[in-house]
């Protein structure tokens, strides 16, 4: 049997944007080094790879409340951590501008090019009211637990985040 | 030398209604695909499996200040997000009884008939000035660190949560 | 070939006092029993490991405001929950010191004479605006994600704290 790649499989459960820098900067340094990285995005992390909504649709009351935090899109996380009304995520991505990092939103479809596969949990997605269309092209599968599970019991690298 | 199981092993860190219920739902997951899995609770996490409590018993002050967060139970566990003032707690439970998707209370005895280990950490157990019996019957042992990593250390999904 | 040591690889993401203790008690109780511990401070985390600083420095503007929940020093660090102005921390490291628990500031030295690695991420030290003399002797090297990765690539226990 050939020798397998390595896997890496990292679970966003976070909608923060600190955390899903972190999250896509360990799965681009691995896909660059040719370690196969799966993505499962699950309960706020969905918010991540959600496109900016205007309207909130078609949603039972229940799920409208819910979805007030879930706007959609990396550009409106906010960090975990002195978000300060806004302040210190514009600094944040002033500074990383200035040192010429990616932002998320230019790490997104680069982790892509590098191989990195992007699942959302349709569990987390029933609860928020969210659909495929409402995804951002780079998702490309919704899958339950069972399948994060199968791929993460063959990874050498697990992470929760 | 017989095939031995498979193991993954969570750290249930957080006291937070969402991030206990991620990981039960992925213990639940992986339990039923016959992987041994290994739940390791500690510091706030704790209160995931405490039984609910009336009276703060006979702790000194300290310990009854560190248990003011520590009412114990899983039926009062808050998210970590957009908890509006139980707002939206009562929003998604309500969602997930609509979905028919178990609560935390129902997944608890679900993972330990599954075979779904569950440990306290002794040490976080000192500090927050709680005793055995103030677990509900699921937890069926109260371990140090060095339990959670020799386990952890033949795992192949180790995750913090 | 002689078999290899076992490895662990831990991220310190979070910057608050609990999560810190509980990446250091993992990672001193895996070092006592012959694992190979790797702690890679990001983010938040760096604060852990930085020394405490008396005025700002030479940084921009920008450098200056992330810094401005960056004072270092794991004495100031705070707990991600109940921390009341300070309060749930003094009552902790009060029933920690009770209990003859090791505190933060004892451990870090204990963890390096156990052969624990304390490795900084060279990417966010960037953001923070923090070079290599702001930080304390036991983290010995400065690194990117890539060298993360390579040693999480063969760590048998991974976690993102």
């Amino acid at each position: 049997m050939a020798e397998e790649k390595e896997n890496a499989t990292i679970v966003v459960f976070s909608g923060e944007l600190d955390k899903a820098l972190a999250a896509f900067n360990i799965a681009t340094t691995a896909a660059a080094m040719d370690i196969e990285v799966t993505m499962f995005f699950t309960f706020w992390g969905l918010n991540v790879v959600t496109k900016e909504k205007t309207d909130a649709g078609n949603k039972n009351p229940l799920q409208k409340m819910m979805g007030m935090v879930n706007k959609g899109g990396a550009r409106r996380l906010k960090l975990s951590n002195m978000n300060m009304l806004g302040g210190g995520k514009v600094a944040m991505k002033k500074l990383m501008a200035d040192f010429h990092m990616p932002s998320l939103e230019e790490m997104m479809p680069l982790a892509k090019e590098l191989g990195v596969r992007f699942l959302a949990c349709t569990t987390s997605m029933a609860l928020m009211g969210l659909e495929e269309a409402d995804f951002i092209p780079e998702v490309e599968d919704f899958v339950g637990a069972a399948t994060y599970v199968e791929i993460a019991s063959r990874s050498q690298i697990n992470l929760f985040i």
